[in-house]
């Protein structure tokens, strides 16, 4: 009889973090679950409720690129799943399966326990189960493709807001970039006296630990006009909601929510570049009609959610910004992976 | 107006070489595609066909690990969607849909064209379109999901196999490892003269162009007990179809399939050993029944394509091996990514 020739093998690790763990779970949630056939096979075999669309998105994490080298394992799988969920809310997708295409330099066992537990933690949470994956040695990539449902003709989408609709956003903006900044900091170079290393590890929490708005999503799925996630920063997503909608959206500067922590721990003009060009906030930004707003509003709030108008849409085409009622121009088009990242903001 | 800065930004580049290309060939399949919605919003929007169940894979290819660093992009391109497409074709599924993780140190123009050409020239071949991508710099590496759809319970799965049935493998095996092998040694080391020439590059296009059996995978739907891809290397794969099968699986070495190609370039000792353990051939590996094994041939036949009984099934577990009437045990237990890369056969 051939067997792998160690535990450390591929299989054996796919076998010992992926597959033992995912079939129990399987097994507790099959009835709900759609999985006929999870991992351990060629391929997964999963069947999607009755008069739903299938939702697929892909996104990936590269060490040193997405997320600062020495970052903890945990925060690594959490993060490489919650940025997927994050593309499902904004679609208003019920979340349902995730394969996972994991490359790494070596096969450490406390490495992949660590990362496995932050994978799961938020796939519990949302119901998401494990149904593939393919393991390989490489310099640390994680790239999950997350899987889901909604009712035919119920997702949002980015084309469907109307001239004459608010432009709102969900939570608060660039706590993010904030908290990446300062974990990429010189050690020493951050204050961390008083209430503001407590602010400080709050920012820095919310850049290891987003969290996607799946339950706001599905109930912004008759109210919205349009949505999308904030990922790349303001200035670079909202360009793209105006054009798939063929809209010119304006937006006061001076209205995007900022969280205590990020106003305690920068300048005003610092909070709001990192509000509208930092990226990774993984929000909901949402166009819907006057008329519909304050259900949107109600919705957001029984999910302990701030809701915030940041601006409007009218016919044309475009983005234009004000700060406090003078028309400015941010420098920046948001976090892009080959373009250079500049975030000032000329007011 | 706020515009991505650079044509080369991640924008400009998905745009160019994806969206585009995909945005045409979506519109013309649309009604036979199931694409609601394709590349460009956050997540992309399926409709499976009716009575079916979706099923989804996985597979990444890493330079220098899954392809010599110099190999052509066409060929990258190409291979990323075959390698997965090889996972339908083991499950008996029609392919319908791609999304691609692709990771690169550098935005290139001419190297992502060439990547494209190879990655929709076999997509078209397959009807399968491209739903939704992320493009993220980093070490190469190309991670493909692939997503098609089986009639319920109509599935070809690793665990079906019986005793007493045949198990038989589709073309020829060893051809990649071995095209691999002259792909990466050193200039001049491979003997070139005469036929050996045309031998060589036939082999090491098998290496760069593998042919997923995706058209078997269907017809053999309901003639197969249980199917799985040859990937990893037979002496890989092998035991864990005989492990879910719950079946004990004999393999007659000296009846492996070899091309004559291999033949003309390699001793048959050698060419076993590339057979047995070489991995990347995208073959599928059957088992089926004595009363259905000559439909399956005559499926196969109608592809032109070869069919070969490699040994049998019996009661029992693991699997054993014979080379011309003795038994034997080839030391490799094929290809894993975190394990030694041993490929040799001790008779």
């Amino acid at each position: 009889m051939i067997t792998p020739s160690s535990d450390l093998g591929e299989f054996g690790l796919i076998r010992r973090y992926f597959q033992e763990h995912e079939a129990q779970r399987t097994a507790a949630l099959r009835d709900q679950g759609g999985v006929v056939l999870g991992i351990g096979d060629d391929a997964a075999l999963l069947r999607l409720p009755e008069g739903t669309d299938l939702v697929a998105a892909v996104d990936t994490l590269v060490a040193g690129r997405h997320f600062p080298s020495g970052t903890c394992a945990h925060s690594i799988g959490y993060r490489a799943l919650a940025v997927n969920l994050s593309d499902l809310a904004a679609m208003g997708a019920t979340p349902a399966w995730a394969t996972l295409a994991l490359t790494m330099p070596a096969a450490e066992a406390q490495w992949l326990q660590e990362f496995c537990a932050g994978l799961f933690d938020i796939a519990q949470q949302h119901g998401v189960l494990l149904v593939g994956g393919d393991t390989t040695r490489g310099p640390l990539t994680v790239s999950v493709q997350i899987l889901g449902s909604v009712p035919r003709g119920a997702a949002l989408r980015r084309d469907g807001a109307k001239p004459g609709d608010v432009l709102a956003v969900s939570g608060t903006l660039g706590d993010s970039g904030a908290g990446l900044a300062f974990a990429s900091a010189a050690p020493g170079a951050v204050d961390r006296r008083g209430a503001r290393a407590a602010a400080v590890d709050a920012l820095i929490r919310r850049f290891d630990y987003p969290t996607p708005r799946v339950q706001f999503g599905i109930a912004a799925r008759h109210l919205a006009s349009a949505a999308m996630d904030v990922s790349d920063g303001l200035v670079g997503d909202l360009p793209k909601l105006a054009a798939a909608s063929g809209v010119h959206a304006h937006v006061d500067v001076e209205r995007l929510p900022l969280s205590a922590a990020l106003r305690a721990t920068v300048s005003e003009p610092q909070a709001r570049e990192y509000a509208l060009a930092a990226g990774d906030d993984y929000e909901l930004l949402l166009a819907a009609s006057p008329a519909n707003y304050p259900k949107l509003e109600a919705a957001a709030r029984q999910l302990n959610l701030t809701l915030s108008i940041i601006g409007e849409l009218s016919s044309g085409s475009g983005v234009s910004w004000s700060a406090d009622g003078v028309a400015c121009m941010p420098a920046s088009s948001g976090f892009d992976h080959f373009g250079q990242a500049s975030t000032q903001i000329t007011v």
